[in-house]
């Protein structure tokens, strides 16, 4: 059989070579006859027939013919997108609606609308805030600078509500009381005026029911009795200075109890919106502040309650005309969660469905409580309500409130409707993530999606809804009467923001996150050894590698190479991690076993006495810092922590912001020193200032201006400096060269002036320069006779004379000087 | 019907009311009856019975029956992924193995194999390199940066090649040749040198066939012609100065002449690696200067083929063993494409399947020619091999080349298999991408394709091999003949780094660029409005807006929300077009849409007098300049262009690498005022040195030192460094004290001694200290008697009486002072 195929091989050979354009037959035959031993026969009659330049276009065409199946022209094989076994990793979140990890889809592409619940501005805001923004702050980052997508992160400021108000009008009335105290109230007036507050804030006491805030009451109450009892000592006293101190330290510390007391009194009568937006503002400025210092980024779309009254208005007549919402006598509108629900298309309490009708459970019966708002409950509007669990959308107004035109009459809105309705004027009727604290879930996050869905007449409104875990404190929960309420800046006064963000990172977001001294311990340990290792690296790299040179480079030897497949296969778990609902914990472990890695190895090559890979070394610091400012920690460069805590500007700030300091340091030392210099006229260091300032400085594309009270600093391109120094310096040279003209024209001046003087009267004319146009002189030695013999005219001869007298007069002055 | 529903949810309710437990029927019920009617005729009795404690469970219990299939518990309702008509974009490349467009997918993960064949060092790299190495850069980052893969990037680097060998034997020889002259060789051996040498050259002249060559090559020999005669006249002038003059240009305008016949001669006799090896290293060199320049960034695995030699004879003879290459008798290996060909899991020449056996093809057949070197074409060994389309792996031993050992004997690796075996060290047997510019598709490409199949045993190596577009210069193919070739230190003269890239940016990556001054026209533009916006943006923040406030917040109008729409439209159209293969150009053209649309919105602002929305500038400011940060345009912080086109210091780069020059003005400067006070003694400048130093850096966190010779500058954390200078005050401070307590004790000391030497010796025991020891004195005061009435010991009475002779001296001493 192989002989027979290689005799077919053969003679096709030959066939071709006769005729070297008909191989098509030939083709059909040498896919029968694919064997080696034809091949191999072939071979040196090809080989003996390749020099042959007639014939190597047949060989060639010979060699094709038997390689392919498709003789007239040869085409690419087939080509498959690869399978690896698992199609490609998705991110996946935890998602409330279903209380589980669903792959994440946005609605439009790689563009995320994002809404966060924002804060109501109230009060200085606490680590039970940071755990909520600033673990949204991460997730935003993952999803923005890991997995690509541009988010759009909408939150809103709370700054109409009855935390607000009450805080105000306590705050705004306990400021008229005390001034009106500085004018001159009688001191048993005050004395007076603390007992009423004091029985006032007993009854707040009896009715409550928690016994940490009830001790913390108590303690209230027992420091007001306190400093009343002084001041009554005191006044038995007599002695004034005592007294107005005593009084002063009552005034003080009851301050909770007559602001609460002046408000229950006097309340209705603050009226003036500008109290309520001052607080708002102030707290609201706080909280970005906050923010920032825990460099957590700030939204895309910032919406306040206060100028969105008018969407409100209309989101929630929409929400009536579709049948979901009811007005009542005293001008409220309440949400009609029974007609929602009646709807086979909704479901109301999609988050907690368990909450619905479930008044029995403590907790959730105080959330809705607490929904409603403190100034709102047992009034007599809300025995209005169809349903236990239907919520005011618009409150209609009380005095002591502000109040905005509704076609209900004045009022204002409700807590939930406020979020509906800016997500919606913002982001229309879809939305791809909303998040928040958990303690929002039921019933502002329920809430929000039914009003949502009732106005859109969707069904589907929010796809992702993200709660963050809850805060723990050394295992308690965070509240004023266990006094360890911690606010962010007294958190930022313990540890940096870097060390806070890695504690978060270093915890699940949809876990409870203690915030103990162990847990920060281990977050430290982190920051210390990848701090170490980075600034490790980095002294290698400073050492023996240069990014703009091939010096670094260095073959990879075995133990590099498996190092290599470590880090490929970290990444690849990293990626997982993130992919698994953004398990921050796990990636963080990731980035720690290639840095145990990277340690081991450089260790091991420090004991071989080599120098280890820089390129290597690089590119895993360089991944390691890429992935933590990926995460929102401050780096520096491509490799490394931002040196100060504090700061990113040298990495996301621009030149200016960055070395301004620094210029100003020496701006302002040159600034000094030239004063001094001046003082005590110390030329040599004047000029050295005026170097700094027009050869030094131009170069770095710094112009210093020296005005009359200050020296001013501007950063300007190179180029233009020096051609402005360059310019100057031309004016300068020109100017001098005029100079030492003008100087060089005097000296000639004053010359020829004095070898004027110096001539002999009896002689200039006869010796001057014009000694050629006269033939004959008189005794004086005055010209007589023209050079063509003609006699000097009397005017002339007059002129002469003239010019012999002033002569002489200056030769007698030189002869003098002489003796 | 309606009737009959509404009467059964009346029945159901009352029956809820009275069982409220039991309310599984009803459930029942209310699914056939979820009208509206009856729902309305519920709710006034919903309403009647809801205050009612004791009724109000059961009530919600009924709407909860109302609302739910699942009467027992509630639970969420069901919630799909989202589906929004089209499955999200996955990013395609343009596959030279297939010729379109397919979805990328790397084998494992988020990592991606990326080998990119690397220079062959012998001159300096031009605009061709710049087309592939920059096109490939931008790429890379997309991937990296936009896409989230991890590209770990391997190139070689040729460091052994016919044109490296041949190049480094003609300068060496031409040095040597020219070191000889200048110790003196005859006039007319140089000349007849030269002579010979344009003979010689002659010979490739009449070889040569292109045109522009050829006019090339006339000019050479034109020049070395008149030079020549030039000397010839000199001569004759024996004018030994013109002489010396004339042989000087010739020598110079003989350079390539004589270097070409001088290597003809005498190129057999060069064989010391160093000689190569320096050639090698100094153009690697400049390119990763070069590549540095155009801000193209290092690979993470860089292969030289010197440090190579052993992997690739393994590679050598695993493809033997695997059948698919031969020795010949002169000790070279043949790559076997029949015999590779034959085999059906294989086919030759993947990426050109046209190419193979068709050698008509002029410019195939020069590339075939090409690739096996200048060196070894038309030997004797390549007459060994089996077919015209064989390639060498291994290159026999010839003089005057550099040789490493091999089982086949001496010699030198061929240029394909250095990229297979290299890749394959690094990589193992599976590639991501292979990328390269596109005049090495045929055959360098398809030969480490069938290298590596060979190799591997396997059909499917590479998966994506990508090949960048051709370069044209103002239309033309570039080239020495044509006198419009350019090196990329050349180009980089005439437009900075950014514009180069802009212009890549502009134009596909697979198509031909024509770099052209209308090209770099539209470039220059795009920059310019670019830049103008970017500038526009940051100066309304910076008057406006402060990051760590709320302030610059307003609420969004009805167009702002138009263009919020717009930006989220171009956003996902930019993704769309990179996901199209990485379409640049039409994503830049996004980048323009929305500069547009942003300056537009500024300008409708402008004219109705009204501030536009800085968060919304801010928000497409830090898009477009992330977008241009991403394909690796140096920006600066978060909003615009670096400051200087050629550094990305003040984003990249680290804080100390920004401010360190401006710091060092700053030391210098005042080291200089430092020397000049201390000569003049100018103390307030001195003082103010120094509290630059102690006070005002080390709140800047920089530590400036006064060493003996310099003052070093260094960058520490803030609070090291006010801890150092609180450390440095305590000790200064204690010194002080001690200083003080030191001189306080001496002028006690001293005190004493004068009041000492004041005493009358008379006196100095009767009113001493020691009075009361005595009771007798004798006329001179010294003690006779104790004051216990004893007399004092002979011993004593010495002791004392020489104390009263000291005392005498001292006060004689003080009294004759006194006078």
């Amino acid at each position: 059989m192989y002989k027979l195929h290689s005799l077919l091989c053969v003679i096709s050979l030959l066939w071709a070579v006769l005729r070297p354009r008909s191989v098509t037959l030939f083709a059909s035959l040498s896919t029968v006859c694919p064997s080696q031993e034809g091949l191999s026969l072939c071979r040196p009659i090809i080989s003996l027939i390749a020099p042959l330049r007639l014939l190597r276009r047949a060989s060639s065409s010979f060699i094709f013919a038997m390689s392919t199946e498709a003789p007239t022209k040869r085409e690419q094989p087939l080509w498959k997108v690869p399978e690896n076994g698992s199609p490609p990793k998705q991110l996946t979140l935890y998602n409330s609606l279903t209380r589980k990890k669903e792959v994440f889809q946005p609605n439009n592409g790689k563009v995320v609308k994002w809404y966060i619940c924002g804060p109501t501005v109230y009060d200085s805001s606490h680590m039970g805030h940071a755990r909520a923004y600033l673990s949204f702050d991460i997730l935003r980052r993952v999803l923005e600078n890991y997995f690509g997508y541009r988010v759009v992160y909408a939150m809103n400021i709370t700054d109409i509500d009855d935390k607000i108000i009450k805080r105000a009008r306590q705050r705004h009335l306990l400021t008229s009381y005390l001034d009106a105290e500085k004018e001159g109230i009688n001191v048993t007036k005050v004395v007076e005026d603390v007992m009423g507050a004091l029985s006032h804030f007993k009854v707040k006491y009896d009715t409550e029911t928690d016994g940490d805030k009830k001790r913390m009451l108590d303690k209230v109450m027992h420091k007001v009795n306190t400093a009343c009892s002084d001041l009554e000592k005191a006044l038995i006293s007599k002695d004034n200075e005592a007294i107005e101190r005593a009084k002063g330290n009552l005034l003080n510390d009851s301050r909770d109890v007559l602001s609460d007391w002046l408000d229950s009194k006097k309340g209705d009568t603050v009226n003036e919106h500008s109290v309520f937006d001052q607080l708002a503002k102030t707290y609201e400025n706080e909280f970005f502040s906050d923010m920032s210092r825990l460099n957590v980024l700030p939204p895309n779309i910032l919406t306040r309650v206060s100028e969105y009254v008018p969407e409100i208005v209309s989101f929630v007549e929409e929400i009536i005309s579709n049948g979901y919402a009811y007005a009542t006598a005293d001008g409220s509108v309440y949400f009609d969660t029974a007609a929602f629900s009646a709807n086979p298309m909704h479901s109301y309490a999609k988050l907690v469905p368990e909450a619905y009708g479930d008044v029995d459970d403590d907790q959730l019966a105080k959330n809705m409580r607490e929904g409603e708002g403190e100034l709102s409950l047992g009034s007599e509007a809300m025995q209005l309500k169809r349903n236990a669990n239907d919520f005011a959308l618009w409150k209609a107004y009380k005095p002591g409130e502000p109040l905005w035109d509704s076609p209900w009459g004045k009022g204002r809105p409700g807590w939930h409707i406020e979020c509906s309705a800016m997500c919606g004027a913002v982001f229309g009727d879809k939305l791809d993530i909303h998040s928040g604290g958990s303690d929002l879930k039921f019933p502002h996050h329920d809430n929000e999606i039914a009003q949502c869905e009732a106005h859109f007449k969707s069904d589907n409104w929010v796809n992702y809804f993200l709660h963050a875990g809850t805060l723990r404190i050394q295992g308690l929960k965070m509240s004023k009467s266990l006094k360890n309420f911690i606010t962010i800046r007294e958190a930022l006064r313990q540890y940096s923001c870097r060390q806070m963000r890695i504690l978060f990172l270093m915890n699940t977001w949809t876990d409870t996150l203690d915030y103990c001294s162990n847990a920060m311990e281990r977050a430290l340990h982190f920051e210390r050894i990848c701090n170490d290792f980075l600034q490790l690296v980095k002294d290698i790299l400073r050492k023996n590698y240069k990014p703009d040179s091939s010096t670094g480079y260095q073959k990879l030897d075995a133990s590099e190479l498996e190092i290599q497949k470590k880090f490929n296969a970290y990444t690849e778990e990293f990626h997982t991690a993130l992919c698994d609902s953004v398990d921050t914990r796990t990636a963080i472990d990731k980035l720690r076993d290639l840095i145990v890695v990277g340690n081991a190895y450089i260790v091991e090559k420090e004991k071989a006495h080599k120098m280890p890979n820089c390129v290597l070394l690089r590119d895993i610091g360089v991944y390691i810092t890429t992935q933590l400012r990926m995460f929102g920690i401050p780096t520096s460069g491509d490799i490394g922590f931002a040196v100060e805590s504090e700061g990113n500007n040298a990495v996301n700030g621009n030149l200016e912001e960055t070395i301004m300091p620094y210029l100003s340091v020496l701006a302002d030392f040159r600034e000094k020193v030239r004063s001094i210099a001046r003082e005590h006229k110390v030329t040599p260091i004047l000029e050295e200032c005026d170097r700094v300032r027009d050869e030094v400085l131009p170069e770095l594309g710094v112009r210093l201006e020296d005005r009359a009270n200050e020296t001013v600093l501007k950063l300007v391109d190179k180029e233009t400096l020096l051609m402005e120094a360059m310019h100057k310096k031309n004016a300068e040279q020109q100017k001098q060269a005029e100079k030492e003209k003008r100087l060089r024209e005097q000296a000639e001046k004053a010359a020829a002036k004095e070898a004027q003087r110096r001539i002999n009267p009896i002689e200039m004319f006869s010796k001057g320069e014009d000694a050629d146009k006269y033939s004959q002189f008189d005794v004086k030695g005055i010209p007589t006779h023209l050079s063509s013999g003609e006699e000097v005219k009397k005017s002339a001869r007059k002129n002469l004379e003239k010019a012999w007298n002033n002569q002489d007069k200056l030769y007698k002055a030189f002869l003098a000087e002489q003796k």
